[in-house]
């Protein structure tokens, strides 16, 4: 069949084959077929579906267009986490050390920040002098050295989905579950893992809103993992709040490091960090059951390893160690301002798409792909859902060299957060597991 | 809105305004939206639809790409006609001498071959020195001289369609009855015409294969009309077999040559040019009803009037005129061959789109954009359904210079058709009439 056999094929909603979608993802990727006709399957694809099985075999072409990761000559089970982004999620910073100190190997390939959302790279590259971007021998030997190793995609590494994905961005076919599952895993399964822990986010912060959609996803990232024999198990979790108090690249690397230290600034983000790294553990063959992995997580934590980890880490992928020894000798944002509550009440609701945008305005994130990120930027959301609020205190502090834009957040701030008489109901941390 | 939000707003259901539909139109145009959003667009617009205003909205925007060309100045009606196409359809050249030599204006802008099926320009540049590429004030001094100008469209003639037919044609996106309709009435409208006839075709050989879908596009084009204030009729007719006898291009002609001269070779193909030449005097105002619209036509062709206005827009065309009065001297075939019944029965179906690959087999038409025509080539297919035929008798006679493609293309024509021994129901000429 030619393109357009195969691109009406889909629009007229019937199944394609393996060779179908070999076929199309190859000729995409090798530029035999012009995104003009790459947009328009994309968007039957989108408006139509792709079952369980052609999923699979998108997955599988686009995983097959780069190298597939070998680690068999490294000891010990591999396993990695990945989630669909949020504001304020760090998680990853926090449960790389805990596993990697636990015994097991996380190699952890990560993106950069999306939209509202920030990403695991902009966060490391605000530790001065933090290298990203290594080779595939580099990658293998900081991982040998100290069991884990916290890096951007590789060239190698799945090129399909980098040129698909940018064609998606600008044709208006991102949020399909579909084309999701086939972004992350053929990323995921070429870094040669064991098993990987799905961290799917659900509410007004992620990037699926709606917690059923969050559920189809978790769903096909699950059975798709299931079709290439990779043991995988997802968590739908709460995003209508910032996860953790801090938004913003090094203003999240210092609550990392607060947690990590054994100090506990805010339940629910310690809560998520060490369920998912409790789920790694039982994944990695350390622990039995969850209950016991987040005891060893505890413990790790407790007994300074997972830091000293994080230092070690740091140090190997060429990070300013010295600074995460001493977070207050990190330069400061000129404008350092409060944001203050109008009226006393309950906070019931926070529209937490807007408080990544403020977070964005200020610096911490790329409006457009030129934008460079401010690491010093960004925001301390103070309070949580059901907190009863005084009016004149404190909701957030806000830290920018971006003077023009300090009312503008101030306002934006205000206007995501609705405080009312009545208490809110107690929204669930973990709502869902998956797999 | 960004193009990115237009396209998920029609990719979500929503309906697009105005503004936003032009915003596309012309961005696309004007090369400020690339090829690989316009195609996404098409195709959610393909899978979503257009609803009756959103239609009218990208046929405006399309119409006023170009230059809606004023025929002001020309005294009397001007109507048009325009056909789905189909095998065999040769009606133009029957039907406008017969409604200019009624005293009505009949500026008609044709387009070529598209797959199957033939194109008028094609027919009409079989007929040596036809030219059919004229300029905006060579269209209207033939039209002004004798009633009717046969061309092709220009480049001021709503170019955004040609843009979109061209990107529709490779991403899967052709078959949409919204964007049809735009693609038609933008052409039509920009004839600058009073009064338009369609002829919506039905059935194997034509575009639209189903009764419904004919009956959906013929009411989303008069419709669409409506909308421009443009009186328009739609008339549903038969595409199951080949219209009149010859197919391919000077075979064409020359049928029409002796229709003009009230020859009657083919019933089918007279009722169709007629009732649609009557259609277009009645929009012209020159009957009050199809059946004096009738007695008009027939008397114009009884008295030699149409033959005599077709002898002088092809001489003002450029044409050779001495081979319309006698096409007995235009060169032959090399290979003229015949296909022989291999059993006997009624003729109980024809795929006709397999017919209509068989002509374009022996180069009545383009297979790739570079074909060069063969206009001697083509097929004179015999019986109609329902005629009882014997084995051995002559099915077909096919012309060709090609002679590798004789026997496929006997093979093509035996497969195409369907002999059993029940005589096969009567099958309506002229199914419906809409608007």
């Amino acid at each position: 069949m030619n393109t357009v056999e195969l691109i009406r094929k889909k629009r007229d909603g019937k199944l394609l084959t393996e060779d179908e979608i070999k076929q199309l993802v190859s000729g995409f990727t090798t530029g035999k077929i012009p995104n003009y006709q790459f947009s328009s399957f994309l968007m039957a694809a989108f408006l139509n579906g792709l079952d369980k099985n052609e999923t699979a075999y998108l997955t599988k072409a686009m995983l097959n267009s780069g190298t597939i990761v070998n680690l068999n000559s490294i000891k010990g089970k591999k396993i990695d986490k990945h989630s669909t982004g949020g504001v304020g999620d760090k998680t990853s910073l926090i449960l790389a050390p805990i596993v990697a100190a636990a015994g097991i190997n996380v190699p952890m390939i990560s993106g950069r920040g999306l939209g509202h959302t920030g990403g695991t790279l902009d966060k490391l590259e605000s530790i001065p002098g933090f290298k990203i971007n290594v080779t595939l021998s580099e990658y293998k030997n900081i991982l040998i050295k100290c069991g884990a190793v916290l890096a951007g995609q590789t060239k190698e590494i799945a090129p399909a989905d980098k040129l698909i994905y940018a064609l998606r961005d600008v044709t208006g076919t991102v949020e399909s579950i579909p084309l999701l599952t086939a972004s992350i895993m053929s990323k995921k399964l070429a870094e040669g893992i064991d098993g990987l822990v799905l961290d799917v986010k659900t509410g007004s912060g992620a990037f699926m809103k709606k917690y059923e959609d969050s559920v189809a996803l978790a769903e096909s990232l699950t059975q798709t993992a299931k079709a290439f024999k990779l043991n995988a198990v997802a968590l739908i979790t709460d995003m209508n709040q910032p996860l953790g108090k801090n938004i913003g690249n090094w203003l999240e690397v210092k609550e990392c490091i607060k947690i990590l230290q054994g100090e506990d600034p805010v339940e629910r983000l310690t809560v998520i960090s060490i369920t998912l790294s409790s789920a790694m553990i039982v994944l990695g063959s350390k622990a039995l059951s969850v209950e016991e992995g987040l005891g060893i997580s505890k413990e790790l934590i407790d007994n300074g390893k997972a830091f000293d980890k994080f230092l070690e880490i740091v140090k190997l992928q060429g990070g300013n160690v010295e600074l995460i020894k001493h977070p207050e000798k990190y330069p400061k944002s000129k404008i350092h301002e409060f944001v203050i509550a109008s009226k006393s009440g309950y906070l019931q609701a926070i529209d937490n798409f807007e408080i990544g945008m403020a977070s964005l305005e200020l610096g911490a994130g790329r409006m457009t792909i030129e934008d460079k990120i401010d690491p010093k930027a960004g925001i301390i959301f103070k309070p949580e859902i059901g907190d009863h609020i005084k009016k004149g205190a404190v909701i957030a502090e806000i830290f920018t060299d971006k003077k023009e834009k300090v009312d503008l957040v101030k306002q934006k701030i205000l206007t995501a957060i609705t405080i009312g008489s009545k208490k809110p109901e107690y929204v669930e941390l973990i709502k869902k597991i998956v797999g």
